[in-house]
């Protein structure tokens, strides 16, 4: 049955599930009813766990009561006889599961708290959506633990989480340069950086589907972005990142979820990364939180639930991957293709 | 500078050390002069580490001052001067950058520490070396947390660590198989099955070079395992690993180190992951803590230690992966050479 269910998933729409994936669905809802959160915990991406809950409805396996979204009493028995259990985190409710503890840079995360705070809303045009300052300087953290921060040339690629605002207040980066298409985020950092006087920021309107500039081009020591999950779109940020970077040992940060994303397609991302001549150093699921953005209801994601409830906290998170760069590697820096944003596994656009 | 110790250590260990890997050891020499824990700390391999404080020593950057190994003034003032800092790590002091948290299976945490103080002794002859029961318990915690438990059948190939005595005492999975060549860990295994009444565990001899046989072969929806960490060891277990798993959707554990795996080898194996057809969907480095072994001045390591002092803490660690099969994964199931112990990377042998 849950085969079945996995296998009309994926003749709609087109996204790669298998029964362990209805099971994953199947373990949240034992437990949880709102559609944004089964979502998150259950680690599926968005299109097909909404595709997943009507098929299940229409089996009599789930019902709708209200905003919430149940198991029938059919639905539990068909899936304790399936042996599927109950969903349970065992995530450290200190570090929130992100491995490091902000204490050290607290001054860098009250003063971030208070810069951000009119911060540009994010802009459905740019498939922007930032995280929580927490995150944010988590990032910042963390790079710091593997030596990515003190007296590193950076970039960040794309930036409405503000990365290159929280690096810049740690003083410790030798140079932080921030590149982005959104005059607005460029605006808003210029005139933190003059109020702050941020010496070592830079801050340049670059069209990442353009090649980049010389004076980008193997320059860095880290490179910090949160792609676009089609594949188009995490090349351009990716592969713009990597061809920033000077030799073997540099790292980049590279968000990814399963939200949009499918382990099938991780998978063609993790060979591209390989093949690129980098190697995967960290992945920490539910590392990076997001807060939930102003065009919510404009985006394929809020059509699809069933229930059209508001998500009432943070539902959007995303994997923190490291990646570090080996003899060899590859910089790649052909022109994009004009459309980055949309393929049949994303529901933000 | 850096660049050409980066580039003799090479020459002399054949390990693929880049400058970062001298500026990371660099970096920990200037907070910690225990060798073991330069290892554990700078993520270099520990030939390379050995090699590199050695050439370090006759430019005279570091000097040994007893059992402690310690930059000298003009090493100081070179790092300084090539903008290297201090090691920091920012690890949270309540999961311990594990992610999770014990509390909900503390009372196995508790059986399982008075059953393990009568465990066979790590044996040179199988490359063991066992975790401390913290970790033990918290790969099965963390296993939990994604679903790889209950109502599960899992198998764990090659159980110094006692995992199978873990999952058995939540009886949580449909059923447990541990194989191990070792006679001594079978039996011990076998009687606390019989204490306890581990109905669900099951204990069996195997040789990992052999092929498996059928009743193990596509049979579990989980394995754990610890393999050896030369190329050849890594395929032993982890391909066999593969092997017994039924399809889509099933997942494995496995630990690595950077201690005897440089970051090229780690690509290999991961290149070697992808084109199996898993997905690598964590990797959360020093989650594996392991205690010193008793064999532990008969190995390389020991012999490579410019001063030959004992560790005083845990400092062998290794990052644990978690996998997961996709469509169309590869059940590899060949005999395997004889010699699956050494190569160049490795210092435990």
């Amino acid at each position: 049955m849950i085969k079945r269910i996995a296998f009309e998933v994926k003749r709609e729409t087109k996204i790669p599930v298998f029964a362990r994936d209805v099971e994953r669905v199947l373990s949240v809802l034992m437990v949880n009813g709102d559609f944004w959160e089964i979502v998150r915990y259950s680690m599926v991406p968005l299109p097909a766990v909404a595709a997943m809950i009507k098929l299940l409805k229409e089996e009599g396996w789930v019902d709708y009561e209200g905003e919430r979204i149940v198991l029938t009493e059919k639905g539990k028995k068909e899936s304790g006889a399936l042996g599927i259990s109950p969903y349970r985190s065992h995530k450290c409710d200190k570090c929130g599961g992100k491995t490091v503890l902000l204490d050290d840079f607290n001054d860098v995360y009250q003063e971030f708290l208070k810069i951000q705070e009119k911060r540009p809303a994010a802009l459905h045009r740019y498939d922007q959506g930032y995280v929580t300052p927490e995150t944010t300087i988590a990032r910042v953290v963390f790079a710091d633990s593997r030596g990515d921060l003190r007296n590193k040339e950076i970039i960040v690629l794309g930036d409405d989480d503000l990365v290159g605002i929280a690096l810049a207040l740690t003083g410790m980066p030798k140079r932080v340069v921030v590149i982005d298409i959104d005059k607005r985020i460029l605006d808003f950092e210029r005139k933190i950086k003059e109020e702050k006087k941020l010496d070592l920021l830079d801050v340049k309107r670059v069209d990442l589907r353009e090649p980049l500039s010389d004076e980008l081009l193997g320059k860095f020591d880290v490179f910090f972005t949160d792609p676009t999950e089609t594949l188009a779109g995490f090349r351009a940020f990716a592969c713009r990142g990597v061809a920033t970077l000077k030799g073997p040992g540099c790292a980049g940060y590279v968000g990814l979820t399963h939200i949009e994303t499918s382990l099938t397609k991780w998978r063609e991302i993790q060979r591209f990364i390989v093949e690129t001549g980098l190697v995967i150093t960290d992945i920490i699921n539910e590392f990076n939180e997001y807060i939930n953005w102003p065009y919510f209801k404009d985006m394929r994601g809020w059509e699809l639930n069933p229930v059209k409830n508001m998500p009432k906290g943070i539902w959007y998170v995303s994997a923190l991957y490291r990646l570090e760069t080996l003899e060899g590697f590859q910089r790649w820096n052909e022109p994009l293709p004009e459309d980055i944003y949309e393929d049949e596994e994303s529901s933000t656009v």
